[in-house]
């Protein structure tokens, strides 16, 4: 008889087999342009000042201040800055400069007069040589002026490590000159699926066989949760086929993930290959999923889950979800509580997670528990907790659900 | 004057500009093994029952019940059906035939007895020739049998038109033999960023430049709202140089994004483009975000964005993001409403979109209102969500955050 775990134990245990890929992640440059969605590896520091100069708020005329503190007043114009402009300009006193948005305040200006407040009285718009402004507005010192380094200084933290990457962090490192970023590297997950009866997708299936729906479903889940597929195979239940894909996953993974093989029939392919190479096998009570076991091998955690699809996707749901989206700097899909629809029944003595789909009016369960269930379960969004001691539930208690 | 709107009006306003492109979205195959997240065009009717066959759902013996409704009964082991056993076998009356979790029912068999409830009392369990099994429990007709279609019946649908297809989409197709599915086509955005001032990344900065922050901002919020980016590239304020970018972007577009060169300076290149070509310039009673125009060139619409960073990105949070999310089936990000940590003050008649962060006591702001803030910005999580009669919001208050 194997050990028996209970659901909480078993999380525990594959938390900390998985402890050490998260505790010394590997790190890679990337180019901003690919680093959406990655996690910081370390904080980034500017290297410049943001602004990098000192730049005009508005669309106007740069002045100083005391020579607008009395209005209406005129004020030659001097000169013109669009934005970009690449010549520092002075400004004299008792004169104006015409500047656009986002471009360089002259030295000696010290505030924008928006150009609402203000009318040319002599000169054109697209000809200012010789031109005259009136301000019709006094404007304070510092008024419509971004001060170099007002939004962060030289040195100070852009984004700080363990930060996953969102927009509004590429526009910050952008803006600061930063082209390629230290993230950490992304796990990569093996997924190993075995039984003989797996037929090969696109082929016609022969009688006793099934197509393979663990190999799409894992792949898919691995990379929703922020992991990468490092390879992905189907093993039938020939020792030497399966150790031979084994040995190839191991070489190219941070991780190995396989389904099928697991339980107590004759033909148990990943638990006689895996149980000389130090697997621990056990049963959890739960409902579905409950055969389950763990490897490290060569130094690589194996996780190996029932081979059934319900139980499949059940068992990633609740062992590898949360430690892969936490790798990956994602958040905790937290669960909650929602009041059940319709009464169930449960097998005391096993922690029960039924296929449930959310409503208005709360959740209802869309299939019955048996663990081949592979087309109702896509019909589902959460997985209802029921308790291990639960009997029975009834219509209206509150339920626990993990959101799918 | 440009005409103002309220942000509800234009809200709407591009809603019906860009209605099209979710009415009648193209149709593109994938193949099931690339088609995550992907939204299915059609309905996906099954080709095949589900479970193929009528199949075991223990390891144990597959009996008649008739012949083990009184136990301990000896019964002759005839055969054994592991997984993927591709010959029908048929069951005799008063024997037994081994069978594996998932291996085919023989013919005249229905019921499995579970391998716990049985012990071979002659042969082994490697070798069956002459084995006879003694029956412990007795099994009711159907029970541990899966009836072929108890599952799915062929013809029925797998995977409703308009389903995002997450894993479980995926598992159950997989396991219908399914291994291409029609999807709705991305739609493509190309991303345009104006301003003569704009660095390239990765160069030296001159006087007076900025790095772009936008093109890689926008490249970013499109492609996380579950969209691609045909196109992107970056025009000076020279009218010739965003004509030729510009129209690239429509030849290669559903829908063409532009940042700056659409406010009342001098040099507004968008503008001056694009009002020849129908554009429609307008001042939303917003802030950061006020100028927007809107166009609809060779039928692609055309959104144009303010060119400062927040400005771009709040823009994008608010007008774009959930016609977006609809398109590519992703939910509407829903708004909350948060207590306020601080009070803060706002200019009445503007609806304020400041940058906030939630924690335990509720949102306070991390920024300044002005529009430069891009590195403050990077700190935010939410946009605090102030209405336009508001002058000043004291803390304590409820307040409506948008999450970024």
């Amino acid at each position: 008889m194997t050990p028996q775990r209970s659901v909480e134990e078993h999380v525990d245990h594959v938390t900390r087999l998985l402890a050490p890929l998260t505790a010394e992640p590997g790190v890679e440059a990337v180019p901003l342009t690919e680093a959406a969605g990655r996690v910081a590896a370390a904080d980034v520091r500017s290297e410049v000042d943001l602004p990098l100069f000192r730049n005009s708020q508005m669309d106007g005329f740069a002045v100083r201040a005391t020579d607008v503190a009395h209005v209406p007043v005129a004020l030659e114009v001097t000169g013109d800055v669009p934005a970009g402009h690449e010549v520092p300009l002075v400004l004299a006193a008792g004169t104006a400069i015409r500047i656009m948005t986002g471009a360089p305040v002259p030295s000696g200006a010290d505030a924008i007069v928006p150009v609402e407040d203000t009318e040319l009285v002599l000169g054109r718009d697209d000809d200012l040589a010789g031109a005259v402004v009136e301000i019709r507005r006094p404007r304070k010192r510092g008024e419509f002026v971004r001060e170099r380094g007002s939004d962060l200084h030289r040195g100070e933290v852009l984004v700080r490590a363990g930060t996953r990457l969102a927009p509004r962090h590429l526009a910050a490192l952008a803006a600061a000159g930063v082209t390629t970023v230290d993230v950490r590297e992304r796990l990569r997950v093996a997924v190993l699926t075995t039984g003989s009866e797996l037929a090969t997708p696109g082929e016609s299936v022969r009688f006793g066989q099934v197509f393979d729906a663990n190999g799409v479903a894992l792949a898919a889940l691995v990379e929703e949760a922020g992991a990468v597929v490092s390879l992905r195979a189907s093993s039938d239940d020939d020792p030497e086929t399966f150790a031979r894909v084994f040995d190839a996953a191991i070489a190219a993974s941070d991780l190995v993930v396989t389904s099928g093989g697991i339980s107590k029939g004759a033909y148990e392919v990943v638990r006689e290959v895996l149980l000389p190479r130090g697997a621990e096998v056990t049963t959890v009570a739960m409902q579905p999923g409950g055969p389950q076991a763990t490897a490290v091998v060569d130094g690589v955690p194996v996780l190996c889950f029932p081979g059934n699809p319900v139980s499949t996707q059940v068992s990633f749901a609740v062992f590898l979800r949360a430690p892969l989206r936490a790798a990956a700097g994602l958040p905790e899909l937290p669960t909650r509580r929602i009041r059940l629809t319709e009464s169930v029944r449960s097998v005391p003595g096993k922690r029960q997670f039924l296929r449930g789909r959310v409503g208005a009016d709360g959740v209802a369960p869309v299939s019955g528990p048996s663990s081949h269930l592979v087309a109702a379960m896509a019909n589902a969004d959460v997985l209802i907790d029921l308790p291990a001691e639960a009997e029975a539930v009834e219509a209206g208690a509150d339920v626990t659900v993990w959101t799918l």
